[in-house]
């Protein structure tokens, strides 16, 4: 059932023993949700303890590495972040699955399985309306929370970039400085570190970089061998499949990977002139119109690329 | 002479006849800032013209590309981002830089070129103060206005993430963005738009791309033949020089470039644990403490990468 945001706020008020549970593969918006309330419910003498289904990137260890282990017998399960139970991950979701009470989020598509969910999807990121919730419950804002609130605003636009920042968002990016949040520090632990595998394979991702179709396409080749030499996984990828798509004059933007059982997984970005998720469907994929994904099977890399790279060229005329 | 920010509102306010210089190498801000005010001061029925003594990159054309063209005998000169007179370029020096009238400038080494100067160093941008400006002289936010002054706003601050942006920066933004700021388009044009020819130089810089010292110090190292195949020159490379100090774990990070006469120009960019000035200082070169440069002559760039490599190692130890 949606509810509306007073009703999210005196769920909250009312409740003790809160259990907070955030998404698998936690990013900045989950994680700084989640600790900005438990630190918050804390603050008002209520216990609160977080359970994540994932295992947590150090970049994050800032959020909740001052703060005290908690246990008790849960009387109440909020999810942050979660837009359906399975994105719990396959232990949380078996445990909790069918127990969440409140879950706060943002996104477009969330499925209601919890008893009570309260959706914003035009805030930018979870953490704005936890922010709105934290002061809506009279808790005091201070540097910590901020930081918590910060990161996941910070983290789901790119830094302010993306086209999801409203007013809001820099309003309430202005009350967090203003409360403490050490935002540059954070900013340079989110968008300006890199680590030297994931250099390297950045490294090796731009030499395999080809264009087709005088420049229109650009193609980036990702074997299993350059995981290895690397150090990296696939979730190294994120921050390289939008390099294609940021080349002047490429309309489609294509991120070859190779898995480890010789399927090739293709990644596909474009802009307005060609239909990512229609060149995805034609191999048996799908996704969105800028962005989609498919696999093939049975045929190399090489193989691979020279099929999907034919099929945007007939596309393109 | 400084003046205050009034003095600085009601000196515009007097003028007519305006003529708006702006640095070389112009940027997101000073071009912002000088298009902003322009736009401002011809709504009030003042004439205005701007003139930049550079080549301006196109991805600014949206600036000023609806603006027409005005000639007139200027009264009244105002400096934007301009921090001392010969920024303005050797030909708009040489006939304007002894007859600025207004110099409005965010820089704290600012020097008192002009008849008056009022300059605010702990703004984030120029484009904060021409905002204010703006605001205090009366006139009506339009979409156009706000594009141009989001566009200093978010460059000078990289998108909001560098340490110089404060509460005033965000407050600024979301009014901004109220008045119709097509700030996510910006965005895209100014920070995830590569040239191909910028992203051949960023792959053959990450193919040089090399440790020393246990991953302490990262090198890269740029040859006039990689300029010459890549179609490019050194201002490419200030969206490559960051990318060493990005990497984790180095505390030093090195971009040696081949000038066209043979020498060795050498940037240096550090953490808290090395002062890249005093590395540069060594080679007879200077800067700040955490990004300095100098030039090395009569070596090739093998020789001078071992130089200042062996040297930071010694200063590391």
């Amino acid at each position: 059932m949606r509810i509306e945001f007073s009703q999210a706020v005196s769920e909250i008020s009312n409740a003790d023993n809160i259990l907070i549970l955030t998404h698998v593969n936690p990013d900045g918006d989950t994680l700084g949700s989640g600790f900005a309330l438990l630190r918050a419910l804390r603050k008002t003498g209520k216990r609160a303890r977080l359970i994540n289904g994932d295992k947590i990137n150090g970049k994050y260890n800032f959020l909740f590495e001052d703060l005290k282990e908690d246990d008790f017998s849960e009387e109440f399960v909020i999810s942050v972040d979660v837009a359906e139970r399975k994105l719990l991950g396959d232990s949380l979701n078996e445990k909790y699955g069918d127990r969440v009470d409140l879950s706060i989020d943002h996104h477009g598509t969330t499925r209601l399985f919890a008893k009570k969910t309260y959706c914003e999807p035009d805030s930018a990121s979870c953490c704005e309306i936890i922010y709105l919730i934290i002061k809506a419950l009279g808790i005091e804002m201070d540097s910590d929370i901020a930081s918590c609130v910060y990161t996941g605003c910070s983290t789901d636009t790119g830094c302010f970039k993306y086209s999801n920042v409203t007013v809001r968002t820099h309003l309430i990016a202005a009350e967090l400085i203003a409360a403490g949040a050490d935002h540059s520090k954070i900013n340079v632990r989110m968008f300006d570190t890199k680590s030297m595998n994931n250099i390297m394979l950045e490294k090796m991702c731009l030499s395999s970089l080809e264009f087709f179709a005088e420049g229109r396409i650009a193609v980036i080749s990702v074997t299993q061998k350059m995981f290895q030499e690397s150090g990296t996984d696939k979730s190294a990828l994120d921050a390289i499949k939008p390099i294609t798509r940021q080349i002047e004059g490429v309309k489609a933007g294509v991120t070859l990977r190779e898995e480890e059982d010789g399927a090739i997984s293709v990644s596909v970005r474009t802009d307005e002139d060609v239909d990512a998720s229609a060149v995805c469907a034609h191999f048996g994929g799908g996704g969105h119109i800028r962005a989609a994904g498919c696999e093939i099977h049975g045929k190399g890399i090489e193989e691979a690329k020279k099929d999907v790279v034919e099929y945007i060229v007939s596309v393109l005329k």
